[in-house]
């Protein structure tokens, strides 16, 4: 529940005059997200989103996320576009802070994932990794491998209070993932945090993909496997593999996976549930006592995990291993 | 900052299906108020704003708070119409919880107070209070005089703890409010809460009023007084004379004040500060160590009543004795 920078009047008029965007009628501060404050705002002309960028989200790395919306949206997928201001730049300053202005999406998140959510996901998201296939900027997943083992060693002496076996579960994990991680793998720009909270969706129309500051460069198949994790899993824990087959087919319908993909899905699933089991866990252990934003459980995360360190191949996702690859 | 109660998309598509304002498009939970539960809902009509009411607002008290607003905005008032469902009810429920549906007001409320838009909030309260006088239903102001006497006993011993004086000066005013409040003032429908945020200006003119939920019945003069404290002190705790005289000119160029309205004011205003300093007593010595919702600062209203103790007559605010009763 966001909205850390609170906007003037005054500061806001004069923002907004930079851009040919027409005059100020509203401007709301909205309750989602948790890293950047976000506005709905609304104009004499059209309606859009202000962020303001807190301190979560590294400044350098602004270019390559407002560029690579701009490259998506111009492709025709449905993405913020960042607006220009009239001196050319989509990237301003507002109360001190990074800022820019896009195009609001319509469009609700879905709070129950039925299997049309993934299906539809799954074409989505491979869209993205072609559209994005000559993105001229990189921008390394720092929330990768090399990672892992140094978030792993902030929360080590604190993890058993949160489960008795997670910090054997995690230090073996990590030994594995370490000598196992694939890496001759498809790579291309990643969203690497497509929940669905970030997808939108009118009736049962996919019309939005939002939330683009974890994008980066990693294995597509990896991207793929964090939605995976993300939509399949139902709140009791189980994994529902006809909502895992929706997405991995309809994905591989536009963008088809290697038989090395195929082969690596798992283990990747096991890395994209690392991933977030400990982002989850370093929040966990060190939110401030009765914050208002709740951290989200690490324990979700490690019924996933365990979940895939007992899967053998990709049958187990609800695929006939040789039907989809090209 | 508000959004207690998560609505999902069915249920909200569910909900929306039984008014006639097109389909849902998007629906962001606004970040502004802390009483109830407020989304910025987009069909494929118009704007709207969903408030679910929590548990600080009283269920039984919500006929007499949308029928004002729908009384006042037939009159012209620029406040939020509430929707009428095809079954003729505005009241419903949405997530077990009593649920409104109301169009939606452009604007902004100003952050930065200047003596125009003291002069524009004195004209619209003026026009409140007439186009409220033929109002149905009534509701006693449960945060007048006689509850401040309980309000205190409840933090008396621990008042000093926001400041040495705190117990003494707030004892001795209640009784001196107990022995000299005024009872025979023009009463009316009051707003009671009209504070900057609850004010939305487009420009330089008013375009709405907000936030009707502690409207009740009391003084005219006192709702008046209430919103003096609140728009005509400086951050520094310093008087505006200037805003003063515009709020209350402007005032009584549409209801002309009379003689005791204006005799009245000063004690009108310390009452009204009490009113503020107990609840925001309250709340911050009873608010969760580390809430995210920061308590306000009560001696901001101590400021206020030392003010007004001190004042002789209502040329303290500017006015010209005889100048603005009828």
């Amino acid at each position: 529940m966001a909205v850390y920078t609170e906007v003037s009047d005054e500061d806001l008029v004069e923002f907004i005059a930079q851009y040919d965007i027409g005059e100020v009628v509203s401007c709301k501060g909205i309750a989602e997200g948790v890293e950047n404050s976000n506005y709905l705002l609304h104009t004499t002309k059209s309606a859009y989103i202000l962020t303001l960028y807190e301190k979560r989200v590294r400044e350098e790395d602004l270019p390559f996320f407002l560029g690579l919306m701009e490259h998506l949206a111009n492709k025709g997928i449905p993405c913020p576009q960042p607006l220009t201001a009239m001196d050319g730049k989509a990237l301003r300053q507002l109360c001190g802070r990074p800022a820019a202005l896009t195009t609001f999406l319509e469009g609700m998140w879905p709070r129950k994932i039925q299997p049309f959510h993934c299906e539809q996901l799954g074409r989505a998201l491979a869209n993205f990794h072609r559209a994005g296939s000559d993105y001229d900027l990189f921008r390394a997943n720092s929330l990768s491998l090399d990672s892992w083992r140094p978030q792993f060693e902030q929360c080590r002496a604190r993890a058993h209070e949160v489960h008795p076996q997670l910090t054997d579960t995690l230090a073996r994990e990590v030994d594995f993932l370490e000598t196992n991680w694939p890496r001759d793998l498809p790579f291309g720009v990643c969203h690497a945090d497509l929940f669905p909270d970030n997808v939108f969706f009118i009736g049962k129309e996919l019309s939005g993909l939002i939330d683009f500051y974890f994008a980066c460069n990693d294995a597509l198949a990896y991207d793929l496997i964090v939605c995976m994790n993300a939509w399949c899993f139902e709140r009791d824990g189980s994994f529902n593999v006809t909502k895992a087959r929706m997405l991995l087919s309809a994905y591989a319908k536009e963008r088809p996976l290697s038989q090395e993909e195929l082969n690596a899905l798992p283990i990747l699933a096991r890395g994209a549930a690392v991933r977030f089991l400990l982002t989850r866990l370093y929040d966990w252990l060190n939110h401030p006592e009765g914050a208002f934003v709740k951290p989200k459980d690490p324990l979700e995360y490690l019924t996933i995990l365990s979940f895939h360190q007992s899967v053998g191949d990709v049958g187990a996702y609800g695929l006939d291993k040789g039907a989809l690859h090209g």
